[in-house]
């Protein structure tokens, strides 16, 4: 019998827990569900015979430790700022911990004394970090044992509304955390193309749009995303010419959404003042010109340069910044007011399915031919409560945790998947799962 | 004899140490300069009989205990952010302080304690903060004085380079620290007008201009400072329907600044890599969309919709920006890169006089009638060492001063002078001092 202890029973955990309760029997696996709201993880649990629920605080470190202790495996889905907390626990007392969000300094400093305490902490084993270092590497790899030399990798991931679930005009619902949509993309994004180092600040980035096309799906729009300098040490490919991650969109979102940046109104710096007195109309005045004698839009358009009654403006229309109606929040940022504009009109809905595509778009160099490969993943929710998005998340963290479980998984102290011993059995169930990879290859 | 300790002996309070020994005679002064680098302060100090020197380190506490404790009265030159380890001594031990820094929260929190203690805390009394606070005052507390009623105030400050000495097109040299021109702005602008509360992301601030005009000087153009609504608590002004502070330039510099905003060169936040092989055109390139059939020129003219040939392309020409010469640092932030190249070209050369202008426009209602006031500051400084700069921070320092230790002042507690007690013999003798206000008024 092993013991998984999983810490943080949210909405994003459904779809791990799920698996771990499909595979408890076979596996031989008991389960415990900690969360400080123990109604959430009963819910998760529903009666299953392999798991069992506590209430569980991770500042009352006598009860981590306790409760670690008695598991072979800790899955974190807590904040990423816990989970050095958890990690310190889990090698002092020799337990894997699997989390999906990104390495932090504070957890990667652990990594000799994990390995001496024959530990894994596996991060960034998620979707976006996680499916996307897999499926980059397990090319990369390839090409590297073919005596190989890569010459340009572009990566691209958007979480948005499936087809037969889209019906608003910016082509986006919320798939997550609605507050890091709103301020998506802030600071600078740094790359290099053709050994050019490039840096774009934010109030540029969405005007720095590259197109990438899916089959059946059609045309997406991608801007780039904040450092995509630092993954030619994860990827070790330290001389690539070319390397660019970034975020995609339906076409046409971006230039909507870079007349609210114009603004400044993803600003979540300051609080504004007296925003009980203002309707959505004063709320987008307050960040035009003053100028008596002109309309709000007439101000808009002139200010941003876009055209009353075209794409964009149609799109700001749709989500009511022209209107006479009070503001939903009475207190907070504009990046915290325009996040409750947005969910009144952006969320899901029951039946609703949601969309992950990724696409990566490689060109590599092999006995003396020069090969462009395009890599997509298109995986697609069930409805409103098992998304994509968490079965893209909680699927690799699931299978990681049977295959280090089952011992196939033997690297020890800190790690991301980037490692064929990590990311091939992930990889390979995941087909299974109907999240699979197509690739095209071509001569360049 | 009273005893003045002035700590911090650097550049900034030569014009300060210059009015205390002028007066140190009449006054039975006995001064003491500080600096953790002593030959800075003996300097300063030129073998004057009533001057001392020491060795001075705020870390030191047994040491700034001792010296505080046989002062009467304590002026702090010292970065902002160690005011409040000098405040807390001072308070302690009942010894007044003076500093030309902007009051923050650990400083106010100590207000009521030097009340109890019969202690004077004098912040923010150099020109900006400081004269500006002061010249405000005198016409608001004239205007509530005559049952009047504020309708609007615009202040607006520069510090520039005076006519004389201003042979670059920039019209701007450095008469104050570079690091803070290079990032001047940097946050939200924030203020009132017509009651209607306005916000501007850095990124547009440079593009919202409005025109001052001083007799003789002629034009200068005003962007808006970060935040002016504070300043309706400060002034005692709730109620007024239009408040802005900002800073002035020559025409044309923000339009040419913009550039660099638009671009992200300002950017303080991240290390750029390879920096040190990079030319001054590759540095601009950075910033540039990848294209390998434009030329750089191209690509910055469409890019920042400015023209070759225009006045801003010939102030970024006329910087180095496009020559192919090495960068004069090999590491850092685009601003430190920024701060670097202008630092070659816009530093004060000797018997270079710089200047402090600014202005105050008013708007009030007294009995039924409307008026609107202009008051200016304009002044020079003598040469690149004793700049206009040194003076106007460094005078109304002095003055105040003299008029705590001779009794003149008698507030207590953390104050900013805006309280007519103290502005009022400051200003009296700023005049003697040829800093003097201009002041017109008119009916509208």
């Amino acid at each position: 019998m092993n013991h998984i202890l999983v810490i943080g029973a949210g909405r994003s955990a459904s779809a791990l827990i799920n698996y771990l309760k499909e595979n408890a029997e076979q596996e031989k696996w008991q389960i415990k569900l900690a969360d400080f709201d123990i109604s959430l993880a009963e819910e998760k649990a529903g009666n299953h015979p392999a798991v069992s629920c506590i209430q569980f605080d991770i500042f009352n470190s006598t009860q981590a430790k306790d409760e670690i202790a008695k598991a072979d495996l800790v899955v974190s889905m807590l904040p990423a700022r816990f989970h050095h907390l958890v990690a310190e626990v889990c090698v002092d007392l020799s337990k894997h911990l699997v989390t999906a969000s990104y390495n932090n300094k504070d957890v990667a400093a652990l990594s000799d004394i994990a390995k001496g305490q024959n530990t894994l902490i596996l991060m960034e084993c998620g979707l976006d970090p996680g499916i996307d270092h897999m499926t980059a590497m397990e090319v990369i790899d390839d090409v590297k044992e073919k005596n190989g030399k890569m010459l340009s990798f572009k990566s691209f991931t958007g979480g948005l509304i499936a087809p037969e679930s889209d019906n608003n005009p910016w082509n986006y619902k919320f798939t997550w955390n609605p507050r890091n949509v709103v301020l998506a993309g802030q600071g600078t994004a740094s790359f290099i193309r053709n050994n050019r180092y490039k840096y774009i600040p934010y109030h540029q980035l969405f005007k720095r749009l590259e197109t990438f096309t899916f089959d059946k799906l059609g045309d997406f729009e991608g801007y780039p995303n904040r450092d995509s300098l630092s993954y030619r040490k994860v990827y070790d490919i330290q001389e690539i010419p070319t390397l660019l991650r970034g975020t995609l969109r339906r076409p046409g979102y971006s230039k909507a959404w870079d007349v609210f940046v114009q603004l400044g109104i993803t600003d979540d710096n300051y609080e504004m003042e007296a925003l009980d007195q203002l309707s959505h109309r004063d709320f987008l005045n307050a960040f035009l010109k003053y100028d008596e004698h002109k309309s709000i839009e007439d101000k808009l358009c002139e200010y941003t340069g876009i055209e009353k009654g075209s794409d964009a403006f149609n799109k700001i229309a749709w989500l009511g910044l022209f209107d006479d109606k009070p503001l939903p929040i009475e207190k907070g940022s504009p990046a915290q007011v325009m996040q409750a504009i947005m969910e009144q009109k952006m969320s899901l809905s029951p039946g609703d399915k949601d969309m992950i595509v990724m696409q990566h778009k490689f060109e590599y160099e092999i006995d003396g031919k020069k090969y462009e490969k395009v890599s997509s993943i298109v995986s697609y929710g069930e409805d409103e409560s098992i998304t994509a998005m968490a079965k893209t998340v909680g699927l690799p963290l699931g299978i990681a945790v049977k295959n280090i479980l089952n011992g196939n998984i033997n690297l020890r102290g800190v790690q991301v998947p980037t490692q064929k011993e990590i990311y091939q059995p992930i990889l390979e169930e995941l087909t299974k799962h109907n999240i699979s990879i197509t690739e095209e290859e071509r001569e360049i």
